[in-house]
């Protein structure tokens, strides 16, 4: 589905002058280049590639939350309710999401001006929906982007919401700093809908709605799951997972949690992990970069938009090898260059 | 590192007569058949893409189980006695590595021959030590090919091990059924040196040098692993992941193991998962052939075979960054193949 944004309008900026504007905080500038980055028209990923590497440099120091739970759970209201004590903490959040779904006009994640409408109006907050065209790679990819533009702009504290349901939650965990998982209290022993690869995942473990009736449910929730961790082995940031409860609706926890997320922050600072899983998510994002631009490189020069999905359609429904698949590709173009076969 | 084999001494033959005979059973052929896809020269990748298209709908169904531990634990102890288990019942063995470390001649999984002396000598058994040039994923990948060669020439058991220190885990789960972790008690309440990501990976977890004076501690650390783990919502297989005691020197709970992993295949069978993860381990296969590709063919085509490990040097000491990295390898083809910039 291509999307090409309609910039004729707008005067024409050079590079050095459109990340100029965004750097001073003109949000017009900000919403432009999203739309650009977003854009599946092959020239605008030059002008965008160009433009990411011109504020990359000029970015504001920042902290990137991934933050995950099923529907139901109470994600909007309880993003709202940190969203508000990281902004009355002297912070400017941005809170951006990875939703596949929402290509269908089905995404859970939607008309987020009326899910988290009192964040929205603050002037400190920037709320923007999950990119909607292509692969949950490029989806991933331009959610990168707009995060590294967004902390060009000034925003120090960015959210990135996951719908919890698929494998959205990965890529948001190359994209953050900590990853905090929501979750509510179930009926048995169980927390309720989590995915197991989830919970390994998390830093922070928040078990909403544990107020009224749901507060002894919550708690004993909260005593089993903390003996359970202390029996696996440290993550690799040497950081213990924690177990809070909280009510996004009421508002308790919330205080609790952002204080948690920066002890985090300032745990993995200190032992070296925070700098070094950056350096490793930024390898593995010039890695996706780079595939991704050879491919879209591959389809111009083979004239063949079609070739790459076909052939993934054979290999989910066992008419092709992956080999088979692979030669598909290489050939043509290995003929095309004059590399000799052998 | 290249590797050049030295295939000039044999008969030449035809992908046809290749793949024929690795499917007879000539063990010449298959040994030959793996020292061609290790080979690191260009023109013998497409031979091997041949190859393996040719064999791909001739081999045996199979069993891929991966098995990591770190050393120390027993490993090659526990695989002899695994290994004769899976022959006994009638089974066709093939043994494979992916060690990285194994390039520079400190690899921890060395001397096949001698580590697994006796499973090494029986007619039903192939061991083969890992692959040992280029990255890690080019490694799994040469590993992966491998497997199906063996599994051409009818071994119906593939195991892969790796060391447990590194990243070869991740790469190992995605090209295996069932992932097996090693683990001895340690002197307190967790099991001795494991990664967090490997325990949350594994489908079974065995707890070895569980004799003599260490029977008890071993006992005590089943039983809290399994309470912990019944906390834990089940993973995406709907298996329950089992805890087990074994000790590979004395030939206990050798074949406890194997039943459970013969479980793991039925439970996984009947549910779907099996073959779902299949062909979501074969798309991903395919995606990392034709990156892999392209980055040969762009070497060629560009004439630079250090740009890539130049790029990924200025990354890592953050003298560049992911966006203009990018734009170094993208614009060069970009103006190569005459593609417009807008």
């Amino acid at each position: 589905m291509y999307l090409a944004p309609n910039l004729n309008h707008l005067p024409h900026l050079s590079t050095a002058e459109f990340a100029h504007r965004i750097v001073q905080g003109d949000r017009l500038a900000l919403s432009r280049a999203i739309t650009l980055i977003e854009s599946q028209v092959p020239a605008h990923r030059t002008q965008s590639l160009e433009l990411l590497d011109k504020i990359y440099n000029q970015r504001t120091p920042s902290f990137r939350i991934g933050l995950t739970g099923i529907p139901g759970v109470g994600k909007s209201t309880f993003i709202e309710a940190l969203g508000k004590e990281v902004i009355e903490s002297g912070n400017k959040l941005a809170v951006l999401a990875i939703d596949p779904s929402s290509t269908q006009s089905k995404g859970s994640i939607l008309g987020d001006k009326t899910r988290m409408g009192s964040l929205s109006r603050a002037p400190e907050a920037f709320i923007r929906p999950s990119p909607s065209a292509g692969t949950l790679g490029g989806i991933a990819a331009r959610t990168r982007e707009t995060m590294l533009l967004c902390e060009a702009a000034g925003f120090d504290t960015i959210i990135i919401e996951t719908v919890g349901v698929g494998q959205s939650e990965t890529e948001a965990l190359f994209l953050t700093d900590v990853f905090l998982m929501l979750a509510m209290p179930g009926t048995g022993d169980e927390l309720q809908g989590i995915k197991r690869g989830i919970m390994e995942a998390a830093d922070l473990i928040v078990i909403n709605k544990a107020d009224g009736s749901n507060e002894s449910l919550a708690k004993q929730a909260k005593k089993q799951l903390e003996i359970a961790l202390h029996l696996f082995p440290a993550k690799e940031s040497e950081w213990r997972v924690k177990v809070l409860l909280a009510s996004g609706l009421h508002g308790l926890g919330v205080k609790e949690c952002w204080k948690r997320l920066k002890a985090f922050r300032e745990h993995t600072s200190s032992n070296g992990f925070f700098e070094a899983n950056r350096i490793t998510q930024n390898l593995r994002a010039f890695e996706r970069l780079s595939e991704m631009g050879l491919y879209d490189l591959v389809r111009s020069v083979l004239g063949d938009d079609q070739l790459l999905s076909d052939i993934q359609a054979q290999l989910e429904n066992g008419s092709l090898n992956e080999y088979a698949g692979a030669l598909q590709i290489l050939e043509p173009l290995r003929e095309r260059f004059g590399i000799p076969k052998s």
